[in-house]
C-alpha cells in the first residue's frame, strides 16, 4: 500500500484555506493508485484553533467543507483518500459537545473512522474545554491496505508511558487496546510543539509503541509557527526494533510517500496479518537525513515562530530595538533568518548612560546581517519628561522609576516607528528577564511577539556561542545569514549583562549571576518546586526565597507581556496560570 | 442543628492565612454546642488558586494545616465542625491527581467526605486541568444533624438545569443521585463570580433542586476580588416551595448562624427524616435584606473587585488618567468607593486638542469626589517626541501613529508617576473598545487592572446615569461617596465620546452608534454568532463583517491588556482563548 506523511502547516480557523492546501497535498502525492494521505492533528483547523472551536458557525462549515473536499478528490485524485482532523460534533447539548476527531476522506464520500480518547488538558493544552474523550479504539476501515490492519491514533495517545514522559493522564491506554485487536501498523496523527530534548521523546514513545504492538508506527505531526507555539514536524516512522527507517526535515513543510509491503507476503493470506515493511517509493531513496543538534533545533523553531507570526498576521517588516546586548542580537540574527535582513529594521536608542562600545557593537551586529539602523538618542525626551513630572513629584523622577521611564521612552518611539511604517515589533527580552520582573512593562517589554521569552539567559548565550561557531555555517547559510565568521561576535558575547538604565549599571548589581540563577529558576518554574525543596537540596536559603519572591512579584508583568514563543516544557504565557493577587 | 453560612473572603494561595480565618470563622460562630460551619467551595485555597494547584509543596502543606485547624477548635471551639474546601490527593501518578474535594474538620481530626463531581472547564474555569470528577454521591457524616440527612454538593454539581442555565456539563446529575437516597437538606458550597443576572440564576438552580429533592437548600458563595473574578457571595437558603428564608449580603463578608429543626418532630424517629424548617437562631431575626437592583449590584461588584486587587497586591493608593469622559470618570467613582477619595489621584493630561470643556468637567467631577487631581500638559513632549522622529521617518508621525503616540505619552506619564508614587494604575478602557481595538496598548491600556473593560459603552451610560439618580444615594452613603447631587455630572454623561486625539475627533467618526455597536458586539463575543448569522437575523452586512474584522484584529491588543473585571458571561481575559495569527 502507498501512504504519504503530509507535514502540513496550516493556518488556525482557516478552515476553507486549510480544505484547499489538504487538496493539494492530495493532487501533488497522486500517482494514480491508491494512496492513503495522513496529515497532521486537526488538519483542517490548524492546532490549537482554541476558542474558534465555540463557534457554531466554523463547526456548521466544516461538512461543506469535508464534502467538497470529497468531489474535488473525485475530480482530481480519485484514488487518493485524507486522513483529515476535525472537530466532530457529539451532538449531544451537554458541554462539551465536540469530538478530536479523524475523518476518512475518499471520492466517494467521507466519515468519521477516530475519536481522541487522550485529551491533554495541561500546560498549554486545553482539549477538555472543547472535546469529549472517546472510548473506543479503531482500525482504518480502508480498502486498499493490502489486509495490512492499521490502528489510529491521534497525539495523546501515544504518550501513554509515564516512565518515558515523566507523566500520563489518567484514562485509558489506547495502545493496549489496539494491541489486543492486532494491529499492523499505527498511525499517529499530531500537532506536538517544538520543546528541547521532545524529538528523542517523540521517537522514544513511539518506539514503546511499536514494540508493544510489534508494529511500526507512523507519526505525523503538524509544522509551523501558531502564536507562542511553535510545532516543528520531523514526522518520521518507526519500526518495533526502534530503528528509524523514515524522517522528515524540522520545521519544514514535506510530503513524503512511502510504500508499505507486509514483510512475508507469502503469509498475507492468514488471518493475522503479517508484520509491515517500508520500501522506498521512488527507485532511489534519499539517506535518512541527519536531525539538527539541539542548537540548531532552536534556532530553527525560533526563526520559524517569528516567519509564521509574521505571515500569518500580515507583516513583512520587523523592528527592533538594538541595545548593543546579546539579546537583541539573537533577535536580530532570529529575525534576519525569517524575514531577510533587508525586512528587519534595528534602531538604537542611546541613552546618556548607554556604553560607546554598545553602541559601536550594536552598529558592526547590523553591518554584519546587511541589516538597516538608525539612531535616536533619548537624552532630550529623558529631560522633556523630567520637566513635565517634577512639578507633580517635586523633583524629576529617580531610582526604578526613572529607569522604567527610559525603558518607555524607548519602547514608545519603537511603537511610534512600528505603527508608522507598517512593522512588527519584536521583544527582546529573555526568560530569565521575564521570571523576576528584570524588565519593564510597556518598555522594554513592548511588541507583538516576545522571541526569546522562553530561552534562560545562559540558554541565550550558548544559542549565540553555536551561532559564532563554523559548525552553524550550513544552517546559517540556508536561512540565508551571512555563512562564516562571527555573527553575534565576541564583543557581544563576552561582556557582562547591563540594562545601561544608570551610570556603569550591571545585571549583577541587583541579580544573582546567570549561573546561579537560571538553575533556580528553571525549577521553580518548570518543575514547580519550592524554595523549601531547593534549600533541602542545597540552595542558599535566602537566594532560593528571594528569587521566588521576585518571581511570585513579576506576575502582574507577564501578564500583560506579549506571546513568548514556547521552547521549554513551562514558558510564560498559557501554560503558566498563576493569579497575581495571591501569596 | 445549628449551622453557619459562612460567607467568607480568602487571600489565594494563602493557606495558612486562610485556615486562621476559617478558624476565626469558627470561635465567632462558637456557641459551646454542636455548630456545622459552611464555607465556600476550595476555602482553604481561595478560588481560583489556578496553577498553585500544581505546586506540590502548597499540596503538601494542607494535611498539616487541617490537623492544626483540628486541634485548635478542639482547644478554642471543641464542638464547632468545619466543612472546608480542599485539594486532595488521588494518590494516582496520572494527571490531574486531585479531587476538588471537602473535608470535615472536627476537633477529633478530619475527613474527605465529598469529591466535586462536575468539574467546570468553559470560560473562565479550568477544572479539568486540575481535578479528576468524583463519582459518589455524599451525605454529610456528622453525629450532631438530630436525625436529618444532609445531601453535599460543591458548586457546579447544582447547575445541572440546562433550560434554566442555557447549558450544562456532560456527567453525571448529583442531585438526581441524591434524590433516590433521599436528604432532607443540600448543601452546596461554591465559588460562583459575579455576573450580571447571576443571582437570580443562581437562587432558581437552588430552587429547582430544593423542589426536586423536597428539601431545602443552603448555598455558601465565596465573596471578594481574586485578580479579574469578583466573588459577590449573597449566599441564602432556599425552601423547595421557591421561598427564600434566608440571604446574606451581596459583596460582603459575614456568617449567619441558623437552626434547623424538622418541621414534624413527633415523626422525627421514622426511617425517613421528615422535611426541614428554619428556625431563627437568635430571638429577633432580622427581616431578610433586599437585594440591590442590578446597577447597584454592578457597582458593588466593581468596587470589591478594585478594592480587594489593590489590597491583595498591597496597594494603598491608586492613580487614573481623567479625561473628562465618562469612562474614567466612571472609574474614578468606583475607585474613590472602592480606596476612599483621599486614596484616588487624579491625572489631568490635556493635549492641544483637548477640548476646554473636558479639563473642567474632569475638575468638576474631581472636587464633586473630593479627590486630588494634577494636570500635566502634553504638547512639549509630542514635540519633543515629534523632533526625535521626524529624521527617521522624514516627517513626523501621522495618522494613527499620531494617534497612538499621544496615548503612549500619557501611558507613560501615569505610569511613571505610579512607579514613583507607589500607585496602582487604574486602566480606563470599555469593552466595546477593547472588542474594536480603539484603544492604545502601552498607552491608555496601561495599568494594573482594566476597572471597566468588561462594561459596553451603553452598560457605561446607564450605570452613570443610576450613579447620579437619588435611588443610588444609600448605596454611595454606604461607600463613603457624596450621598446627593450629580457625582459623575449630566455635563460628562451627555457629551458625545471623543478620543480627542486629533481636532475635533468623535468616536462617531470612526464607530457606528454605541447604540448600534453594543448589540453586535455581545453577539459576536457572548454568543459567539457569526457575521452571517448576524446578517440572517437584520443586521447590516457591512456593519456585521466590518465589526467582525476590527474585533479579531484586535486581539493582539487584548493579549496584552491588564485583568479585566469579569461581569458579563464573557469578559475578554481568561475566558476568551483566540488565536492571534489565525482567521
Amino acid at each position: 500500500m502507498l501512504i504519504a506523511l503530509a507535514q502540513l502547516n496550516p493556518l488556525v480557523g482557516d478552515l476553507t484555506g486549510n480544505a484547499a492546501h489538504l487538496l493539494q497535498a492530495a493532487v501533488d502525492a497522486n500517482r494514480g493508485e491508491p494512496l492513503l494521505v495522513v496529515t497532521p492533528e486537526l488538519s483542517l483547523w490548524g492546532y490549537p484553533p482554541r476558542d474558534l472551536l465555540l463557534r457554531p458557525s466554523l463547526i456548521a462549515l466544516q461538512n461543506g467543507l469535508l464534502d467538497q473536499l470529497a468531489s474535488d478528490l473525485q475530480r482530481q485524485a480519485p484514488q487518493v483518500s485524507l486522513l483529515v482532523g476535525i472537530a466532530e460534533p457529539t451532538g449531544s447539548s451537554a458541554l462539551p459537545n465536540l469530538h478530536n476527531a479523524l475523518a476518512l476522506v475518499a471520492a466517494d464520500g467521507w466519515r468519521v473512522v477516530y475519536r481522541k480518547q487522550l485529551l491533554p488538558s495541561y500546560d498549554v493544552f486545553d482539549e477538555r474545554r472543547y472535546f469529549v474523550a472517546g472510548t473506543a479504539a479503531a482500525v482504518l476501515p480502508w480498502p486498499h491496505t493490502g489486509g495490512l490492519r492499521l490502528g489510529l491514533t491521534i497525539c495523546e495517545d501515544l504518550w501513554v508511558d509515564e516512565a518515558l514522559a515523566g507523566q500520563r493522564l489518567a484514562g485509558p491506554d489506547p495502545i493496549a487496546a489496539l494491541q489486543s485487536q492486532g494491529v499492523d501498523l499505527l498511525l499517529n496523527l499530531s500537532a506536538s510543539p517544538f520543546g528541547l530534548g521532545k524529538l528523542a521523546l517523540r521517537r522514544q514513545l513511539a518506539a514503546r509503541a511499536a514494540a508493544r504492538l510489534g508494529a511500526p508506527v507512523v507519526y505525523v505531526n503538524q509544522v509551523g509557527g501558531n502564536d507562542e507555539l511553535v510545532f516543528d514536524g520531523a514526522s518520521f516512522m518507526i519500526q518495533p526494533d526502534g530503528s528509524l527507517t523514515t524522517q522528515l526535515p524540522h520545521c519544514r513543510e514535506r510530503v513524503v510517500t512511502l510504500a508499505l509491503q507486509p514483510r512475508d507476503t507469502a503469509a498475507n493470506n492468514g488471518p493475522q496479518a503479517p508484520p509491515v515493511v517500508e520500501a522506498p517509493a521512488r527507485a532511489h531513496p534519499a539517506p535518512l537525513p541527519d536531525l539538527p543538534c539541539e542548537q540548531e533545533q532552536l534556532f530553527r523553531a525560533l526563526v520559524l515562530g517569528v516567519a509564521d507570526y509574521a505571515r500569518k498576521c500580515g507583516f513583512k517588516q520587523a523592528l527592533l530595538g538594538l541595545s548593543g546586548g546579546i539579546d537583541s542580537a539573537l533577535v536580530a540574527v532570529i529575525a534576519a533568518a525569517a524575514l531577510g535582513a533587508d525586512q528587519v529594521k534595528g534602531l538604537l536608542l542611546p541613552s546618556p548612560w548607554s556604553s560607546e562600545g554598545s553602541i559601536s557593537d550594536a552598529t558592526a551586529l547590523a553591518q554584519r546581517l546587511a541589516m538597516a539602523t538608525h539612531t535616536l538618542p533619548i537624552a532630550t525626551l529623558m529631560q522633556a519628561f523630567d520637566h513635565s513630572l517634577a512639578p507633580v513629584l517635586g523633583a524629576p523622577p529617580s531610582g526604578l522609576a526613572a529607569e522604567n521611564l527610559q525603558s518607555r521612552i524607548r519602547g514608545t518611539l519603537l511603537m511610534a516607528l512600528a505603527n508608522q511604517q507598517g512593522q512588527l515589533l519584536l521583544a527582546t527580552g529573555n526568560k530569565s528577564e521575564l521570571a523576576v520582573g528584570y524588565c519593564t512593562l510597556y518598555g522594554d517589554m513592548n511588541g507583538g511577539l516576545a522571541v526569546i521569552g522562553d530561552l534562560y539567559k545562559t540558554t541565550v548565550f550558548a544559542l549565540c556561542e553555536w551561532l559564532d561557531d563554523p559548525a552553524a555555517g550550513v544552517c546559517r547559510r540556508e536561512l540565508g545569514l551571512p555563512a562564516s565568521g562571527p555573527l553575534i561576535g565576541a564583543a557581544i558575547r563576552h561582556k557582562a549583562p547591563s540594562a545601561e538604565l544608570r551610570p556603569d549599571q550591571k545585571d549583577s548589581d541587583s541579580l544573582p549571576d546567570y549561573a546561579i540563577l537560571d538553575p533556580v529558576l528553571k525549577a521553580l518554574i518548570e518543575d514547580h518546586r519550592s524554595p523549601e525543596q531547593l534549600i533541602a537540596g542545597g540552595t542558599d536559603a535566602a537566594l532560593a526565597e528571594r528569587i521566588m519572591g521576585l518571581l511570585r512579584r513579576a506576575e502582574f508583568k507577564r501578564r500583560q507581556a506579549p506571546p513568548v514563543l514556547k521552547v521549554s516544557r513551562r514558558a510564560f504565557g498559557s501554560g503558566w496560570r498563576m493569579p497575581i493577587a495571591a501569596r
